[in-house]
């Protein structure tokens, strides 16, 4: 018997519901769908890290990060990535920006399964990630 | 060693293949794309309860939580909540609609996380959601 | 504590970057979005199946089971299938397909869950699935 805890880095801007950026329970760790905004600033509304797919996509990376850290975990404990792009014609820079990424990283498992589909976001979003980790 | 179990509430429409509406095996349980269809009349095709966001996000509520009833678990076993739209304009409205009723049903433990993304649905449809629950 | 694994079939095309066919931890195995593509073939691209939405159903299907196989489970393992289609217009004649699909495989436990939406896919693409899977 295992309690469901939220996961909200300090970082992280307000969720615009009441939904959690992430939450664990036992060794399940879910991330809620993260998009590029910056550290959160009192006061200011969610902000895009930059208008292009790479400053998107890193803070994005960032912002799913923080949530798995706060929960203990680690890139290499995640199942699956969920990307959602707007625009089929970013793949290509999405997957070098994703390698390159993912290389520096240094995961020590295998790489996490993935879906990429193209689907809309709110004005200015260009991507838009979540995640499902399993602890070990 | 657990078996798969099928999740199918007295109320709901049949589904339109061979899919279930839910499935619970061991402590995972796993609601299908739900969307905001009326309680199933014999012999009557599948109704939306009307054609605003609100009455289709309530009802898509009222049967995604039949399904966790159906499989013992509440809304506060739920991990992660899929919220697909139609219409990035919607997203204020439903996070209204959302945020009431889950205050409503005054949840215990860190709300679900969530992805809302805006795709293409059947016509008249606005809105489907899916979840993903651990059971305690 | 267990380690996550790579499932990659032989038969499987490289993904476009650095993320894996499927990986299983635990009883949890997650497949990644499959798409119609061909087996493999040394020194050539990825290749659909063929132009048309049958073709490249029984294709994806192929693909998403033998990536099951390759960890050690079945279609009766899987918990939640998300089907991606690009038209509406697709969705009886995938259920068709899907039906006849399942009913020849003869599952011996409830069908698996499912989500359908309609997304925007990579030029010449049709239909992409991805599942999530409890082993027993």
């Amino acid at each position: 018997m295992s309690e469901k805890i939220a996961l909200t880095p300090a970082t992280h801007t307000t969720p615009p519901a009441k939904f959690s950026h992430g939450v664990k329970k036992g060794n399940i760790l879910q991330v809620a769908g993260q998009v590029g905004f910056l550290p959160a600033v009192e006061g200011q509304p969610p902000t895009p890290a930059g208008p292009t797919l790479r400053e998107q996509t890193l803070q994005t990376f960032a912002n799913v990060r923080a949530i798995l850290e706060e929960g203990g975990a680690t890139w290499d404990d995640v199942m699956m990535m969920r990307v959602y792009l707007t625009d089929v014609d970013h793949f290509a820079e999405m997957n070098e920006i994703y390698n390159a990424y993912f290389e520096e990283q240094g995961l020590n498992e295998a790489p996490a399964a993935r879906t990429t589909v193209y689907v809309g976001l709110p004005k200015g979003l260009l991507i838009e990630i979540d995640a499902l980790a399993v602890l070990s």
